[in-house]
């Protein structure tokens, strides 16, 4: 489909490409802006008809936005932040670059910068920050018939018009009914009849992640945001939630891989970025690693002695981070997905020493077998075997203990991960190996 | 909340319990009931009015649904799964036991027996075996006024009434209407002329990965589902979609850390299974960093000539894992997010050969010069420092070559995580650092 549009931009068949465009997903007319070049893309955009060509600027990515942003006339920009949700713009304004803030802001009339310079005032990744002003509010003395009045005169510029929402003077929600509701009742049914008020909110000072996941326990459509006198000042539809559902799981997988968070995607972060959000870990857990390497150099007398200990080093070490990592992957990711809490922690603890005691047991099983069979060293395999289990043992209980502990210190959890509990599990497990060696070896 | 509703079982106030629960959501009733014992809990299940019980149904864990079917009356059971949509009825039979589902399937009738074999028959983790088949359909040629009226009619038992189809004879879709299209048009309008009719569909057998994807991509409530003749069989709603994508961020983050995923919560799988699902994996490993180990043998004369060697071992074996670990989860990520492709896999590697020099170019200088202080050992620094970039090297390179591999074979990428990239560079660094050593202190 790319090389189409592009084969008809070439031959400048531009009736026949606006006739193409139209019947194009916004979503997918945005990834192909994306790939065509300046020229090719500002043409691409003018030849969307007035509704799609808003809704696409949606779906764009930052850069390309910026681009456009630069290309389009006063009017045309104006047309854009007309149209779009206030929500879109307040995240537009706060990935672009000051110039074409200014540009934004003056493009707006001063009720709308009002509004968005209040919700720029909420702290990044809040409720309030998520959140748009464009909701349909209905009274509660109105009927059915009176409802869907106000649905159709001031719809089409909602973001959504499945969830009403009740408002009490001075703003207070104190029901909502969706357009199923309304359209199941009769057309004189009261509102008031009919709205649901066991009512489930969030403040604009709640985190992004914390209403995420109210709507994957929910199954909401749509969450008020009230602010802290009981205000209803927004909404959160669906599709930003999932959004930062994704954006989190990511910055999940990012941080138990020891890296910071990024904003920007794979590509659009440039090497520098990658490399500077790569190296603070690094160095943190170079140095824990240089530790393990000293606590090693005070048992020179051991390996000299017994050569052969080396050889069990990488997979006792080994051995260790794998099972730490599971441990703490399960941990974390229970957490992040409200199965396990803080006062399940014995329990946790309990279960993960009863895994690690089973695991452990089996893997130094089969390691002492097998090194009595190639070595037949009985002592050798006595220590690998029990350095074995000890090592598990620790691991796991590590790898509870320490996300569990940073939870409770409003940490991340995220941060005690496979990298960090690989270290600190290195260091326990040579200190116990060494120790064991010399205990059953006699080689002090 | 909890300790109240116990209070008011144990005083058998049944009453104020009743209009108590009327008043919260089906998801939080689900939660406590999963908290109450065996005879509290159904006499909880009973307090609650017949749509409120069968919501609440709907979001109860497994094992508890099991457990008050066992308590239902016949014609309780019946209530449920009349009220029950078919997606829920479907992933209810596959979670039971046999006798379990035999009295399930005794308590509905004829037709929708067909209908639950018809969607048991699609492959699991299908859009088939997501999709629920109550859903509005229309005719191109009905009025906004007749729409209305057919949802009005047939919408109290859809799962959702905000996307209708509209079908030509044979099933075939040809159209899509939301109730906002139809709210905002005169009832007089033609489904035909306000209907959109670039439709973004999903097969029964496309993967529900796949399927979870368009609904973050394109932001839908609810997608259709058409088999190979292109007949409408059901929809997919944006609530099962989520439950996908939460699912199969789980089962990611599992897999790379070297556990075989689970379907179970933590808390509901057993010891035993949890050994099973992480031992497999471990074992693995174990034997490839058995190999690391012997590898090491081979340059006894190497550390036993200089035992310093051995101290910065933890570090370089350290180092190399958490670069290949930050490497193949941005690239594994980024590939489950849709974001990498792999057309583009000599731009990734060339990024993560950049980024690698810088890192390891920085890691190396500061350890040099540690070293150089620390010892004054030229020799040294200069062996731990040129082994230290080449392991960042060559564990960047695998943590994107390896993924990208995986998925040029239709392998998960997520298999090729930390956990095995740590054991195949660990070999890789011992190699590299004996070999540098062996030829800048001249040890052989």
């Amino acid at each position: 489909m790319l090389r189409k549009i592009q084969m008809l931009l070439q031959q400048k068949k531009f009736i026949q490409l606006h006739e193409l465009l139209e019947t194009l997903n916004e979503a997918d007319l945005a990834v192909y802006m994306d790939e065509l070049e300046g020229k090719d893309m500002i043409l691409f955009y003018r030849l969307l008809s007035k509704e799609k060509a808003v809704d696409t600027f949606a779906y764009l990515e930052p850069d390309v936005q910026e681009r456009l942003i630069q290309a389009l006339t006063d009017s045309e920009l104006k047309e854009v932040t007309d149209q779009l949700y206030m929500d879109d713009v307040v995240d537009l304004i706060e990935e672009m670059p000051a110039n074409v803030v200014k540009r934004i802001l003056r493009s707006v009339d001063s009720g709308q910068r009002k509004v968005i310079n209040e919700l720029l005032n909420y702290p990044p990744d809040s409720a309030g920050s998520m959140m748009t002003i464009e909701f349909v509010a209905l009274k509660e003395h109105q009927s059915v018939a009176e409802a869907f009045a106000t649905i159709r005169k001031h719809g089409p510029n909602k973001e959504t018009i499945y969830t009403c929402y009740v408002l009490a003077p001075g703003r207070r929600l104190i029901g909502i009914v969706t357009v199923k509701d309304l359209l199941l009742s009769p057309e004189d049914a009261k509102i008031s009849d009919i709205m649901e008020t066991s009512i489930i909110s969030a403040y604009t000072t709640d985190d992004q992640e914390t209403v995420a996941k109210k709507f994957d326990k929910y199954d909401f459509l749509a969450l008020p945001v009230v602010d802290h006198e009981n205000r209803m000042v927004g909404i959160i539809t669906i599709d930003d939630a999932l959004d930062v559902l994704q954006e989190e799981n990511t910055e999940d997988f990012e941080k138990m891989a020891a890296m910071a968070p990024s904003e920007d995607t794979y590509f659009k972060t440039g090497v520098f970025m990658h490399a500077r959000k790569r190296i603070m870990w690094l160095l943190v857990l170079m140095l824990s690693s240089t530790v393990t390497g000293m606590l090693t150099m005070r048992y020179e007398h051991a390996f000299e002695a017994v050569p052969l200990l080396i050889a069990f080093y990488p997979m006792l070490m080994g051995t260790g981070g794998n099972c730490g990592s599971q441990s703490s992957t399960m941990i974390i990711r229970g957490m992040a997905m409200d199965e396990i809490h803080l006062k399940d922690f014995f329990k946790v603890l309990w279960k993960e020493a009863r895994v690690a005691v089973i695991v452990g047991t089996a893997l130094a099983a089969l390691t002492g077998i097998r090194i009595l069979l190639q070595y037949t060293d009985a002592p050798l395999a006595l220590t690998v075997g029990l350095a074995l289990v000890a090592t598990v043992l620790i691991s796991k209980i590590l790898g509870c203990v320490l996300p569990m502990l940073a939870k409770r210190l409003k940490l991340d959890p995220a941060i005690m991960a496979a990298p960090l509990i690989s270290t600190i599990v290195d260091m326990c497990s040579i200190f116990i190996y060494f120790n064991i060696a010399t205990w059953i070896m006699h080689l002090s």
